[in-house]
């Protein structure tokens, strides 16, 4: 028995059930309101999606939760030092999801869609210079998996891709900086900006005025990672003095966006109701089907979050 | 000494010029007005950018003309039976740019952008459900050098991919139809539809009423290829229907779009002022410059377009 522990709608939570229930026949699910007093005795392992702390608290035999996405600072906040493991969903198909928006959403910049859409709005029959993926330089922020596998896709189409993570790495056909300083000239030489990084106490408002004026005149910027990594009023002052060209945002930090929030309006700002990468549930469920198989086979728990890392 | 000859801008037919000059130290390059009658009388090759007929046929030696584009439907029509052999240009550099638009586009319209560029004006946040690159179905209308290099690069990408062509052709990794009957088989399975082809007789008209009513409800459509093609009446009602849901327009049966045409207020049409392949001017002179080198050589001329096939 495996409690599914949430704080999502309930239709949600049941289309979840059921898919997890089919990729784990051998398994019973049930959302945390069912179990009994006994029953919550007996759970080592929970399954979870944006849960209240205080459910997980209240099962005392608990080894280790799943979460069902990649992002887990909310449950990390909540619980200063949880007495189980916490592990999130490192799906491949994840990755390749997010290859896909970055993908997307730089050839949506470099190809200055947005420009053109505006003359279309216009009636303007104009061609812009044209600037080939070789000469356009992509700085992608943030190396974990889905860094990563972003930024060998955008190599793989042709761009020229420099990338960024707080320690040292090294990935083929990307030129990668690391630290302070590599920060300072990763920014430097980005004409487009591709936020990455998980939202950790060193990565909020990382992206402030200080760090993107330091990328070049007109350069463009993607955040397809958490809202608060970005300092919104700074980033508003660079679209408004043309620093910054134009950003896609599919990430806030109130979600959905507030109604009045200036970002909406802005004509060099792109809003995504955070969909870069959703969580494919049939894909997801698999992954989450075989890390608890395996522990149920032979014990293991999958490699957990690093509590002070933050991810 | 080789005539460059054409009818565009003076500024940009300098410009040309000074590109080739630089591509071809050995040879002097002059604009056909600044040709001596005795020049003319040996001129066996010359550049041509959408040249008038009547200078051409002042060049009695002239056995080929090189053109700087890839498109030379106006010269063929123009030019009944030419007693000369007309080369278009076939640039590598030229079917990467025009994949990586087609790449872009269909981006575009597979990650719902229009959409959501709705949505944001209306402050809406909504997610849209997420269809996978593999279960979005392309189809490629025209397997020429620019429609297979794009084939395979949406292929590369994920993407399930078909092609078609007016004889059989066999490219790895993409399911090709041919004739008629492909044609008819290739529209009932394309979610989104890239056109490719060559404008001729045959092609004129071709995306009608007719053909366009095969493809799936709600199938989207890009055009890089030429406006004449598509039945632009057809076109609009089949949008204003929602039989197609979105149309990316380069190419117009008069260009630039006149101010007054439907396309550009239309909110299910993105117009593009034909920049989906750019020549690049030093890419272009290099090959022009590689096979004039090669004719001085060995007196051989690169194939030529087939006055019946008009390509």
């Amino acid at each position: 028995m495996i409690p599914f522990v949430s704080r999502i709608d309930p239709l949600e939570q049941d289309a979840w059930i059921k898919t997890l229930s089919v990729a784990m026949p051998d398994e019973v699910i049930l959302p945390f309101s069912d179990l009994t007093a006994a029953q919550k005795q007996l759970c080592d392992v929970a399954i979870v999606a944006n849960p209240d702390p205080q459910d997980l608290l209240a099962l005392p035999a608990l080894k280790w939760v799943h979460s069902m996405w990649a992002g887990v600072e909310r449950m990390m906040n909540e619980l200063s030092s949880p007495p189980f493991s916490i592990v999130r969903l490192i799906d491949p198909d994840l990755a390749k999801t997010m290859s896909e928006a970055v993908l997307a959403w730089t050839l949506f910049l470099h190809r200055d869609m947005p420009a053109y859409a505006k003359q279309q709005a216009r009636q303007s029959w104009l061609q812009r210079p044209m600037v080939r993926a070789q000469d356009r330089r992509i700085g992608v922020l943030g190396l974990g998996e889905l860094g990563k596998v972003s930024a060998q896709r955008l190599a793989q189409n042709g761009f020229s891709v420099s990338g960024w993570s707080r320690s040292a790495k090294k990935i083929d056909g990307i030129t990668c900086f690391h630290g302070d300083d590599g920060l300072t000239a990763l920014l430097g030489q980005s004409d487009i900006l591709v936020c990455l990084l998980p939202l950790t106490m060193e990565t909020k408002g990382l992206l402030n005025q200080q760090t993107l004026s330091r990328l070049p005149e007109g350069a463009r910027l993607i955040n397809f990672a958490r809202g608060p990594i970005i300092d919104d009023d700074a980033l508003l002052v660079m679209l408004d003095e043309n620093h910054i060209d134009h950003a896609v945002l599919d990430v806030f930090m109130q979600e959905p966006l507030p109604v009045n929030h200036p970002y909406w309006q802005n004509a060099s700002v792109t809003v995504l109701p955070h969909i870069s990468a959703p969580t494919h549930p049939v894909s997801a469920s698999g992954i989450v089907a075989s890390n608890i198989k395996n522990f149920r086979l032979t014990g293991d728990i999958p490699p957990a979050v690093d509590p002070v890392r933050g991810y």
